[in-house]
């Protein structure tokens, strides 16, 4: 048990594996090994499908009487972008002027490193848990997101696990230690509209049916009015549109295809179903109405196809649950965190359906950057945070 | 001066050259071959610039006492498109069922094989001609056109070269000979409108600027109000979106730039100055009042840059010419052509700075497309009305 309840050791051993998603790059190895001698039985099970790579994914175990906990998390990183553009080497975990650099200092191997510490500390402390803590670790969180959390959380359930509450590892903390937990998390929804139109020269437009001019419409519709205005737990929904492609090169030609691609985040006003009924009905009369030119309507011949990752929004609503993780980060830091909703999707939005669910991690202003780093005296707040949230949590 | 009587064989002759634009392909050799034996002198001035392949035109005159007729066009093609999905081969000149077929047949080998059968059999009846004739024929008219007839052009004037009026062989007929000919072209203008944002992700909308939001505005100012609705002798000023292009592939990530391309078609309502000064106008209004989200003003920040080919918009009001070419028309087909000035552009543009310019051809319903093809009585048609115009003009 010796070295696993030091964080900045734990990290720099996981920062040291190349865990570029989907790679494994010996981080679950690593986290195995450190969790092996706390007591966790370890499993490792592999997902995979038609047209997405095999993910090796992790989950431990330390049962015992009382509640069950899950941690959640991910070993993958994101690219390191620039590599010459690092300070230090993306995997030397090199350490300067009090910072470990490193791709998933933040985001998130050092989450992992805290709790791994705090349960360590813990169990030295106190001999051991009343209660179980599993870990759900995957190496599909920065990737496609489906070989990884949602087939864990499955291939557990089916074993006949089930646990009372989780915290996920993400850095949440816009600046400083303490300032932000989460507590929900909007929804997200892509679509792509394609305008089919008729192809013809642009000295000839009575001959030919520009689809951008439809497409415009539509956008338009999708764009104006707003959605809603946010409710007391979340910022108001949001579209944006991603992309725009026709692809013509020839000036001289009206094109008969233009294809559009947006994805909303939305809040609470909405479910899936109801947003997605609300966007066909926007753009169903756009389209019914829509002037070709001036006398001439044209309805817009269009599909849209909604992306296949579909993420629900949620609000936890469990007071133990954030009252006592709150309680943590006071007593560790002086500072009452936030209860956010922002942001982006979360493998929180995977485990909601099994148990209530927040997430508090590290200082997230490096994740996804060059030289991605995270300060030594955070990992010893964090791991200090979580110790205490166990403690409180299995009293 | 045998064969160049017959426009069949002088469109075979031309057809069997794959003068696929830029490339001469022997079409102008044949040309060449056809004009000396009237008397022509022949010159192929080539020209060329960086970043463009040198092109080979002609200029072809055959000098008299009398005023000076220009005949224009082009010997080049556009490519063949599906080779394999034509009923004959598009340089074969195969005839079937009283129609020849290749590429070019109409556009404009065919008016090229009329106009020199017309003066041959001119000089065959009167053994002279009260005037000069000379042929303007470019190689690059499907192309570019940067080094092709306004090149040719200022070459012969800077020869002490002038014309008193000219007729462009393009095919004007819609369905039937003697439908409508030219007297003047809608000017052309294209522009490329790049929108710089702010990339970002999109959970986090307040820290991007999405240039899409900014160029949907900006292109919604150029599409409507319309820009007039036509005058007396022109259809109403249309604009086209040719393409929009953003190539993000991410769906999560707001993208930094936004670029579209449009192309107006433009009367005489408007100068090219004034034109352009009322797109850069709406695009400022517009850009100036935009609204990045509810509550938030942010002007688009955006460049508009012109692209090359400025043709300028253009009536012919020489009634002698206009009447001459009406009254052969109607002799030879009994019908009075439409005045028009509609459709695309044409080297016209160039020709209109140093002479009236009318346009009159075959009929251009197969141009540009598989089995491009003429009707043999077609050819005979087209060259009794050059012939008699010929004749009418130098009376
Ligand atoms: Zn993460
Ligand atoms: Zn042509």
């Amino acid at each position: 048990m010796k070295s696993s309840i030091d964080p900045v050791q734990n990290l720099a051993e996981l920062i040291a594996c190349p865990s570029i998603t989907p790679a494994e790059g010996g981080a679950l190895t690593v986290l195995e090994a450190m969790l092996a001698p706390l007591g966790f039985s370890v499993e490792r099970p592999t997902f995979g499908e038609d047209g997405t790579p095999d993910v090796e994914n992790l989950y431990a175990r330390r049962s015992g009487n009382g509640p069950h906990l899950m941690f959640a998390g991910h070993t993958d990183v994101v690219p390191v972008g620039d590599a010459a553009a690092w300070t230090y080497p993306p995997f030397s975990a090199a350490i300067h002027n009090g910072e470990m650099y490193g791709r998933g200092a933040v985001d998130m191997k050092g989450g992992i490193a805290c709790f791994v510490a705090a349960v360590g500390r813990h169990l030295e402390k106190h001999g051991g848990l009343n209660g179980s803590i599993s870990f759900v670790i995957t190496g599909d969180e920065e990737g496609p997101s489906i070989n990884g959390t949602g087939k864990l959380l499955d291939w557990a359930k089916a074993k006949g696990e089930s646990w009372d509450a989780a915290v996920v590892g993400e850095p949440t903390n816009p600046e400083k230690m303490g300032d932000m937990m989460k507590i929900g998390r909007r929804g997200g929804l892509s679509g792509t509209i394609v305008v089919h139109g008729v192809q013809g020269h642009v000295a000839y437009p009575h001959l030919a049916d520009n689809p951008i001019r439809g497409l415009v419409t539509l956008i338009e519709s999708l764009l104006y009015p707003a959605f809603d205005n946010g409710t007391k737990d979340f910022q108001a929904t949001n579209l944006e549109f991603t992309t725009i492609d026709v692809g013509n090169p020839a000036v001289n030609v009206i094109p008969a295809k233009a294809t559009a691609t947006f994805n909303i985040r939305f809040n609470d006003t909405w479910t899936d179903e109801t947003l997605m009924a609300e966007i066909h009905n926007r753009l169903d009369k756009a389209a019914g109405r829509h002037k070709l030119r001036p006398g001439k309507m044209a309805p817009v011949n269009y599909e849209l196809t909604w992306r296949n990752r579909v993420s629900h929004v949620f609000l936890t609503h469990d007071e133990k649950l954030i009252g006592t993780l709150t309680s943590a980060v006071e007593a560790t830091t002086g500072k009452r965190p936030q209860l956010s909703t922002s942001g982006g999707t979360s493998d929180a939005r995977f485990i909601k359906d099994y148990c209530p669910v927040v997430e508090f991690g590290l200082v997230g202003k490096t994740m996804h950057m060059v030289d991605e780093r995270v300060a030594i005296a955070d990992l010893e707040t964090l791991t200090q945070i979580y110790e205490r949230f166990i403690a409180d949590f299995f009293a």
